[in-house]
């Protein structure tokens, strides 16, 4: 996707990405690297007990895998700029294939290049979201 | 941080994590994690031709280990709802050590809790802000 | 747990953790770091074929996430300064669900603290015991 | 099997390996190490439709994880010196425990030791082989 | 590279891919994968007295990265078939930075599809060739 | 080591094992995988303002990887049995190489097998110990 210089990219323009299957060595991977072992994440009894009855992902587990399921051309991408409207609509549960699809809202001249903005969705192997999120990149001109 | 009820956080009242180093080893984690091996992350020679002269941490592996340096109470907490305004305002180098600030702004009432937004702060051991973001936590009645 | 001075703690006082679940990945995880592929814990035809008739976890995987489950605060802390009788009782499987639980034994001055020791238990879901020892912690003053 | 100077090694003796059984999460892992995500290794529904009707492991986790089981004495072996004729001829499961038996084809002279050419074969429980090559490496005098 | 139908590829074609720069981190993640802990890899004092004064990555850890570093389009790509030929030709030490080329030698034709044979180099940052081998990817029509 | 039936120690024998490097990677790893991210390993700022001027590695590290150094032959140790006496005696820095040192103090009799007790020394390149133990393997008859 990001792979032109940022005049070429036109509103409402769509890509998808490949699809990663969420594994629950996933899970365990993105506690041990973050930190973060909350319990619906990674005790199968107290999740059990829990609203989905079984452990999800971590939102940011989601937000991280998309990030390498977006293809990023060296030297036409700049820098990630930042993020809005990230909301996290439905839970990732082991098993599931998420992948990425990105719709171009509009492109912001700068001194130094061009910020993308894309809506980002996230979705499982059912095309149900499970994140959605306004994404900007930062590209060469 | 999260570790009460949602009537008991105040705006203005603020909170600070421990500190964790980035390393070299967290790069390649990073990158082999998420999938993302753009060169600005892992390519030390293409890293020492471009404008902050080395690798630099990837902003979503900052925002990932951010999660991690907060406090989440189970129970306290039923869902990360969300984040606003993420922006990546400077580079995290090899080395540098973040921790995480949070300021409460403010709780809005749901039907099973309230969120809490706060404003983040990443900062290394200079106090120089890397990342900033709203974040929405979904915390207990 | 230790988060306080070693004049604060009572003998006969306890601690729980919360749980966390031992998956495949964690097996395959710490065979992997440690370099102990025994296969008992890496090999599945030849673990059935012996008294559990399925792979179990290793014994420092138990005491290495028993340490990661107890609470350690930063500045009470001095050191981990040994264990003793540790004893693995019981075996973990693939699924299992551990937590610790922790009674205070006694605490004997030192010219820099405290050592606490405490009775660990690791057990898993249905509260049988899988690893008990004597833990000792050096905590401030 | 690398365990004694080249002289010693005879035409035709043969070596078997323990057993490592390939979980879900060494294909995750070798996915996230080596950079290659291909969907046949690592997206559940893509596979699901493709001649197996399941994910594959990686022919070079394969060949990785053979290595891992051969036997390389400190001090005998000096260099893996290459390999010929590699080829994947069945597909490896998850769930499938692997092993490596070597037959030594003879050995070559060189300057500071030998080459020790092997006839590889990486078999799965039910004995099917998974992978063969010739393996070349640089044993002692 | 292998992003096209089998037909597409011309004898004496290259293709360069990007880099990666090679840490003491892939070093160790490698040896803990492969169960490889040869010292030559992961003893700092033991690779001293050796004849490169310092670690060297494992062979297999720079073929592995290298198949990581090439592109395998999804429904183009049928199986990785083989290599010949593989030599280690020069070490790869903690630091350097690995990218791979190709050279198409011919196009053999399957039954279903054409196994398309390239000479690879895994070259440093020097352009010091540190593996060779010639690599088969069977390839749709 | 452990490669023999329980009848075949002698008291007073010694086995040593090769070496291997602690890097800042396995403190990640390890920090990673146990959770027990204590500033003291991984905090780099933290760490300069403590006792040592650096971080060290944890105690638990030590002793997984120690179990790792050591030799288990399948079939002839059925089990882990225990510990006595840990002590960890000197910190262990990012860049130091360990190995371990075993001498049988005794074997006691079990109905499955016999006990083989062993004083372990885990040992930096300078010699100097950083941890020491009784450790308790069950080995067959």
């Amino acid at each position: 996707m990001f792979d032109r210089p940022y005049a070429a990219y036109q509103p409402g323009e769509r890509w998808e990405s490949r699809g990663r299957t969420i594994t629950e060595a996933d899970l365990v991977l993105f506690a041990a690297f973050s930190g973060d072992w909350y319990p619906l994440h990674t005790d199968r009894e107290w999740a059990a007990r829990g609203p989905f009855g079984q452990r999800i992902a971590h939102g940011m587990l989601v937000l991280s895998i998309a990030t390498g399921l977006m293809v990023f051309q060296p030297g036409v991408v700049l820098a990630f700029y930042g993020m809005d409207q990230v909301r996290f609509v439905a839970p990732t549960f082991i098993g599931d294939t998420l992948r990425v699809s990105l719709t171009v809202a509009g492109v912001q001249e700068k001194s130094n290049g061009g910020v993308v903005t894309s809506a980002m969705t996230v979705k499982k192997q059912s095309d149900q979201p499970v994140a959605v999120a306004d994404i900007k990149v930062l590209v060469a001109k």
